[in-house]
């Protein structure tokens, strides 16, 4: 009997996780006959305790043909973070449990490090219980911080909209600058790495001086340099654009804007670096300051899509079939990509115990010498990243988007507590 | 001898007002014989003041043609109000003194209330000092909220940004519910008239059900049915989507923003309705809330344009000229339009006095019963308005956009203080 495929979503969506799926989606429906059938978890993880399976048969074929431009996590996601199964296995139980009940050989979890790290360890509990399933971890991240591959799906459209609403915003503060506004400030996501923040650097060049400064959690924040700087800007320029990630972090080791709430994962919630530099610019030097906080909007912006950034999801959901078919298991599937010369990229893999957990900061080789902005290698990196427009379709002026039904599979176990 | 032209941007700029200049610098170019020069502020009415007079012809007309697709105020714009001239009139002296040594007779000044204001001011003035010079208002406001006309240019786009991010973002923090976050907060600008949260309202329908709460500043903010709202909304969807104007006003008509309190995470505000909102949530519903504040990357999102909104704003720069030759003066450009049926428009005129310093809201008839929403007449009228796509070209990932040199003119009057 053919064994079943299970894909699920984790953590914070991306503006093409979505596209993901519908590379595998598209892979299972030319591969019918080598497998069974095809089930997404609702919710991601949580669909599988739950027993709650999407059948992608049953699902409206051409909404799920929108899903390579659809963002947010279509199926659902989930921040559910399982227990050690070496301390409790009662989750782990379950899933192997659900996974044979409804004959799932194939696992694709499709996340960022935690997932990995989940997968990595569901794949050690399966072959410790002698039930065959092969584990594949698709990687996605706006966040870009995933070693070994050399990028992650949904970088580089967040990164294509950052250095896109940078360019624009600074087009606006300049022209008010002469009896106005002279400092915007814009935030952005980014915990750990900055390579959000660092994407902005890419508009600069002969034409465009903004952004000014951009701050990376990559380097300890010093309120006076900082302040300096702004100075130095406005006098030069008669403007200063700012791009902070959300992750900076003062010479205690705290983050600038730190919060005493934590999610499932133990990451402390951030939010608001912006507002709080602002108020450290207007204190002190007293330029009138507006600031954005991009939030949900940048991480969800399919609108400007970057062409090789769907490319890649897809190829990454539509290879990982094969993967799996040919027996590998506990593997990530990465990309390999060349940035000499012409831009060229490939789909690989690698094992899932090198990734799990790791964080991938920006090189110090991307950072320029101040600390405040990227050097020509980090910038030729992005480029390679944002190349390209992918449009979803309009109707009425505004995107038409996937809407799915989550068709659930009838349950065949008592329901878990 | 042929008179010469001088236009100036001002007020907070949009991402279609250099569209308008383009449409005034084709009208120009292809009209040569009828006119002398055209000249154009620099940052404004500033420009006037320092004899500061960009030379249109003297501009790489690559570039020039870049304008239309170009958000910000390529000329620069300002924030300066003129002193009244009944008592004081040094600077209407002043700019009498520089259209006389300049030779000119057309002035278009690109702005909002204010603006037309100033414009219907200097009308008066010149005609009292017996200087023939055609004044001519072109409308701009990214807060739609200029009389008369149907709608202003700029708006067309913002609200389409709005709309199309909001629906993302719903997309991104529906599929995180589950688990996560269950509130996505959105603030836009809109001090005292509502168009842009309202704008919002146009992805609602049968499959989407966000945004389930738009804050206007034309309806009372009412902390508690507020929460109820967002409580019932969470229970009903599993999540809660929310945009505010930032010019919302609790009871004792005072902004919710303008409030000397700090957030959850203790970060002092300094205007920010949105962390003002979600710390009311935190606090008294305990859902994890994301907010975001979209500031100027909704004034200056280009790269999302509405095609009607383009092509309206460069016909009000188009057809001032030809009512300038007419004969015409003390005049706005009007969009005269029919939402019945098929929505047609066309480039009318009223007179600068009808204008001024009036603001128009969004009618009762627009807003909802309960005042979270937008209706259906309402609806129809936005989506008339974000029709259509206008994007920009790309090099390298980012949008191309035009970069002035801002040639001179010689100056032939003393500088003035």
């Amino acid at each position: 009997m053919k064994k079943n495929i299970f894909y699920a979503q984790s953590g914070g969506v991306t503006p093409v996780i979505n596209s993901t799926a519908a590379g595998l989606i598209d892979a299972y429906k030319r591969n019918k006959k080598k497998f069974g059938k095809m089930y997404v978890g609702k919710n991601g993880i949580a669909g599988a305790l739950n027993e709650e399976l999407i059948d992608i048969d049953k699902e409206n074929s051409k909404e799920l043909a929108k899903l390579k431009h659809t963002p947010g996590g279509a199926f659902g996601s989930c921040r559910i973070k399982l227990q050690d199964p070496v301390k409790n296995k009662k989750e782990f139980t379950r899933i192997l449990n659900v996974f044979k009940a409804h004959n799932i050989g194939y696992f694709f979890y499709n996340g960022g490090g935690d997932s990995q790290d989940t997968t990595n360890k569901l794949e050690k509990f399966f072959k410790q219980n002698s039930y065959d399933v092969k584990c594949i971890g698709l990687p996605k991240t706006i966040d870009n911080d995933l070693p070994i591959t050399d990028n992650c799906p949904g970088y580089g459209t967040v990164a294509k909209y950052i250095a896109t609403s940078t360019y624009e915003a600074s087009l606006d503060v300049a022209s008010m600058s002469n009896s106005s506004t002279k400092v915007f400030l814009l935030e952005v996501m980014g915990r750990h790495a900055g390579w959000l923040a660092a994407a902005s650097g890419i508009i600069k060049d002969n034409n465009v001086h903004a952004p000014h400064i951009i701050l990376l959690p990559e380097v300890l924040f010093v309120r006076d340099s900082f302040l300096l700087k702004v100075k130095k800007s406005v006098k030069k320029y008669g403007y200063c654009v700012i791009v902070a990630s959300e992750g900076i972090k003062n010479s205690q080791n705290k983050f600038v804007s730190a919060s005493s709430s934590k999610d499932s994962f133990g990451h402390a919630h951030l939010g608001g670096v912006a507002p709080k530099l602002a108020s450290y610019i207007t204190d002190k030097l007293k330029f009138k300051v507006h600031w954005a906080v991009a939030d949900y909007l940048q991480r969800s912006a399919r609108h400007i899509g970057s062409k090789i950034d769907v490319q890649q999801a897809y190829a990454v959901g539509y290879e990982s079939l094969k993967i799996a078919k040919k027996g590998l298991s506990g593997v990530m599937i990465t990309i390999k990509s060349s940035h000499l010369g012409k831009y060229n990229w490939k789909i690989k893999n690698t094992k899932l115990s090198k990734v799990a957990n790791k964080e991938k900061q920006l090189p110090m080789s991307y950072i320029s010498k101040d600390g405040f902005g990227i050097t020509g290698k980090c910038k030729k990196y992005i480029q390679n990243l944002v190349e390209g427009e992918d449009y979803p379709p309009y109707k009425n002026g505004i995107p038409v988007y996937a809407k799915l039904k989550h068709p659930l599979v009838k349950k065949k176990l008592k329901s878990f507590k």
